[in-house]
């Protein structure tokens, strides 16, 4: 299986290297990150800088397309190089994803119309721009569209849809391998289980 | 806060790239990744490369220091360049911290002696040639000295110093940002909960 990572300006860091990580660990999968063409890209904070080593025209049939979200994607909604890339990869891919923000970009890209999806808690409700019925859940999967929660719901994704593609055992031992066995020193990942004005505070850390 | 994040060839994406993101969210702090020079470093998939932005010498005064595991670690216990500048930061550090094998480069820069420490459950045991006490548990804190459990282990490790170096609530806002509600799909993520066999095939993957 061949997984491609789109990058763009100003992606949320662990939006792609969590899902990357749990496809790299899969014996025999290949992760690819891309962008317009190959080279640099640079995250939200401006502090970490990852490479694409291949260019849109270099991959177009991947079996699992991975788009994470960030800050970035405001301005990579007019990126029609990139909304063309998805459009066109979605064709051959399994699986078309997105991590946080990056649903944004499947919306854009046309591929949310009628289907149940997800994002990051903050901008939920304004995947119905694009025709989708946003559901408040961590994986939210819809035919051949899958999309996760914020940044670190591409854990919980990439490990389920590996259990798919190959099977549980693979997927356990890939969990177990990255020690995926999580303990939050707070009960507050989410809105429901955040105390009132902390909402309010973590999206002045984001936005 | 100046949080330095060491790079090293064939290190574990996940294991940096989670308390990055953490630290990286923290508000007026920065996160520097550094290496022996500026540049391009691999990791162990060889599919993911981050820039590092400082030399050594460029940094030698970081507030926390975090050293991430993988293979690579098995070359860089040579690495006398690394282990030198571990030690040397330590001095100014805060705290001194490691994610997975990490660990085993404190151990081989001095640093572990006398202290309890932990590592990813695949080679807990072998902290004890570092003269440390090896602890089964998923963040250790022995002074300055702060250790993580395997890969994602380093996100609850972050959140959990920046609570403590900044306060609850500003951890508490960077958890919800990314919000880390943690759902993995398998209950399966230590070896105390693992099916029998699956240490084995974990293991498997990552040797």
């Amino acid at each position: 299986m061949h997984v491609a990572i789109a990058l763009y300006p100003r992606f949320t860091a662990l939006d792609a290297v969590g899902p990357y990580t749990v496809f790299a660990f899969a014996p025999g999968w290949t992760v690819t990150f891309v962008a317009a063409t190959a080279g640099p890209v640079t995250d939200d904070a401006g502090s970490l800088t990852l490479q694409a080593t291949a260019g849109y025209a270099d991959l177009t049939e991947p079996d699992i397309v991975v788009v994470p979200g960030g800050p970035g994607t405001v301005e990579a909604l007019a990126d029609r190089a990139l909304l063309d890339w998805i459009a066109s990869a979605r064709g051959h891919a399994r699986w078309t994803t997105s991590v946080c923000s990056g649903s944004f970009l499947l919306g854009a890209a046309g591929l949310l119309d009628g289907r149940r999806a997800t994002s990051h808690w903050g901008w939920l409700d304004q995947l119905a721009t694009f025709g989708a019925t946003p559901v408040g859940e961590r994986v939210v999967r819809d035919g051949d569209i899958v999309t996760a929660a914020g940044v670190s719901a591409g854990i919980d994704m990439a490990l389920s849809l590996l259990g798919q593609a190959v099977d549980d055992r693979t997927a356990q031992a890939v969990q177990l391998a990255i020690e995926y066995d999580p303990q939050p020193p707070y009960r507050c990942g989410s809105p429901a289980t955040a105390p009132p004005g902390l909402p309010e505070t973590a999206l002045s850390l984001i936005s």
